[in-house]
């Protein structure tokens, strides 16, 4: 096994993987940037180097640092964690070139997943659903043809867009022409290239997402699904396994493409594919995150799969311990990432001291945290500071026990999303199953309109 | 379903309680003493009433206050916890004749087993081993009948006895009769009371104890056993399940007894039997703890099955929603409890303020605490401030996933059991899991000798 690990990462996920590698009896190196000079993963791990400032691309951005830290401290292997380098295949063989094992999957399919083009083809060829649309740049004549073929509604996308710019809706033939034009019109100004292709639009999806769990021997197992449509401005927010508002065959049907598409490129790590499904349970590949994620930890709960200690062996070479048929679903589990953002002002980051903290615990309560009391948040980074994870044999007493986990928890000094999260798992709605990826739009609306997160 | 539970208790039991009532949509009224105001029961529960002065017998042992709270704020039931009034049959009494449920088994069973004369006469006659002896205060004569029919070594134990007064070992016939009248001095001097009687000496015990779960419609089912021989004079320390170094055969041997025990009694709640097994896996009935215990969370990490939320169902008269096969071993288990001991100083209690608190976390680590950083431990209560579990696939993770946890505790500004039980993790006779009872006690002098228990 691997005799010391450097985690190229920070906060939760950083604390998470140093804790994988103690149980694996392996030594660890942290790296820090000057911001996080009393971050959690700092003290946790056997070592630790400071790389850089506190910006990114000065720190855990800083390619060179980090290896060099890898290098200098006697580590035969990184772990990215998520976010960061985590998806950067220029790293990844940056890593192998200097003789040590990026802990994650090779990077030319990484490169390929990465690529959004690159990335449907490989589905298509693979036999995997993707979004219908054009898949290339189009012209008018071209978008019209193709948003014939496809059907009403569409949206017309920036080919290099980002950020919503560049995208239009379009309902109906009498409007595609002006709003294609608009689109390219935006696309230019915003990107520098008017490049856009033709997507059809999915109504009501729901985002659904099966990990999955390959070795570097051809062995491909996944490890259910978790439905991670709680999201606010594409940002996850709640997630929870397994999903209760999709027939058993659609799930079938997931897992199935999930481990055609994961042989097919050849992956050969811990990853996950995201799919859209619609009200009519089709589904379509969305992209795939070749990395673990921040909501591993649900499928840990249902699973008692750990996600973390068998991504770090199957970068060591070693074969899954496991068969499909060993994985079993144990009952129901939610994850709700608090983070350190003030709902009532449009969610706006709010780092600051934490004054006083208490935990929740007991049966079935995990915390994944980077904080204690006194700590501060810095600005530097991303806003979530910890993640609450329950687990219960029913999915009512896993919404119960996340309920009273949040009344226990206290953050003292920074604005959290808690109270929310609270709120939001008392909505019907969610109480149902039932949502897709707009709810929480309108469930911030709902609390709007009642004069809730307004003070 | 109950609609208002009173928790006749307080610590992390009277925590654990609350939490397992809300999971269940029970509204909770918790009790507290005047030393009590800031304890962390208090402010989880719906209510709070204070039932008297810091010491316990003018509150967690107030039985007249205890009631009269659950009356007049309309509980339909009382949850005694551990310790405190936990297995005072009488209070068991008033509760039910106040109209309330009891939430623990029949008045009647708890005291059978309560008396530890008619206890073993019960086990006796379903057919459990119990240590052999005479059973009853005996003369010289009668002394050396049972010593030689039962063979030495055996005890000379006072029927009143306590605090290994009025005890005295005796290896040979030669030596009975003057240590029979050593013994008998000894006993009439600190008991008034001059009877003894003779035990079967059992050398290097380990304390075995099985988990049952029994309804009130005959019903009974084990959740297999802890391996609990981690103590320091007879308190435990630290739990695991399950036992590594018992052979499957005595397990089942376990089982079948204390399964025949609790239907031959009656029993009809959770509760435990415990045994002593010696080095040839004879097994030997101690006692029944008809409660919950302190040590059940290691059955819960292993089982999935949460006692105490069952033990409420189960007083409310639904019937046990498993069958034995339905109760399954995931994996490993161990406990520590962590109390504000110091262990530099023969132990001793050591209250004061929580200046700081850091608590572990992640994959399978659950924190069951009474505390928060600023919390001041009470010198009128046990020691135990918050117990630790971890759970894991395999023994040796869990045992690294509880050294992890344990680095990672911090409790400042009172002396904790924390580095003890750490060290303790690290010996190869824990890690074999080969020890017995007096495991601690030769664990502690071999600190003493290498200077590391006296600073």
């Amino acid at each position: 096994m691997f005799k010391k690990i450097l985690i190229a990462n920070r906060g939760e996920i950083a604390v998470r993987i140093i804790r994988a590698c103690k149980e694996l009896g392996i030594q660890t190196v942290a790296v820090y940037s000057k911001g996080d000079e009393e971050a959690l993963h700092k003290e946790l791990a056997n070592e630790a180097v400071c790389i850089g400032d506190a910006a990114p691309k000065d720190s855990y951005l800083n390619v060179e640092n980090i290896i060099t830290a890898a290098c200098l401290s006697g580590c035969d292997a990184i772990h990215p964690g998520f976010g960061f380098l985590s998806e950067n295949p220029e790293f990844a063989r940056m890593v192998e070139k200097c003789g040590l094992t990026f802990i994650g999957p090779n990077p030319s399919v990484m490169e390929k997943m990465g690529n959004k083009n690159e990335a449907i083809q490989s589905m298509i060829a693979a036999g995997v659903p993707v979004v219908p649309g054009s898949h290339k740049a189009v012209n008018l004549e071209e978008g019209l043809d193709v948003a014939e073929s496809i059907g009403y509604p569409v949206l017309i996308k920036a080919s290099a867009g980002g950020g919503g710019k560049g995208i239009r809706l379009v309902e109906s033939k009498e409007e595609f022409t002006p709003l294609f034009n608009e689109a390219k019109e935006e696309a230019l100004k915003f990107f520098s290239n008017d490049e856009v292709y033709i997507e059809k639009f999915i109504k009501h999806p729901k985002h659904i997402e099966v990990q999955l769990m390959c070795d570097k021997h051809g062995n491909v197992i996944h490890l259910f699904e978790r439905n991670c449509s709680l999201q606010r401005r594409n940002q996850k927010m709640i997630e929870e396994a397994p999903c209760i508002s999709i027939s058993q065959d659609l799930k079938n049907k997931l897992y199935d493409s999930a481990i055609k598409a994961c042989k097919w490129i050849g992956y050969d790590s811990v990853g996950t594919i995201e799919f859209l499904v619609d009200d009519s349970e089709n589904y379509y590949f969305m992209e795939m995150n070749t990395r673990v994620q921040v909501e591993h930890c649900v499928t840990e709960a249902v699973t008692n799969v750990d996600i973390v200690k068998n991504m770090i062996k199957i970068a060591y070479g070693l074969p899954l311990q496991f068969k499909q048929a060993d994985i079993k679903l144990y009952g129901y589990a939610i994850e709700c990432r608090i983070n350190a953002e003030d709902p009532r002002n449009d969610f706006r980051p709010n780092p600051g001291k934490i004054n006083f903290l208490h935990t929740p615990g007991g049966m079935g309560v995990r915390i994944d945290s980077a904080v204690y009391p006194g700590y501060t948040i810095s600005p530097y980074y991303d806003s979530m500071i910890l993640k609450v994870i329950c687990f219960a044999k029913t999915r009512l007493e896993c919404i119960r026990k996340m309920r009273q986990a949040l009344e226990e928890l206290i953050v003292d000094g920074v604005k959290t999303t808690t109270e929310f999260d609270y709120v939001l798992l008392h909505h019907p709605e969610f109480i149902l199953g039932h949502y897709d990826t707009s709810f929480i739009e309108g469930f911030i609306g709902e609390l709007k309109e009642n004069g809730k997160l307004i003070q």
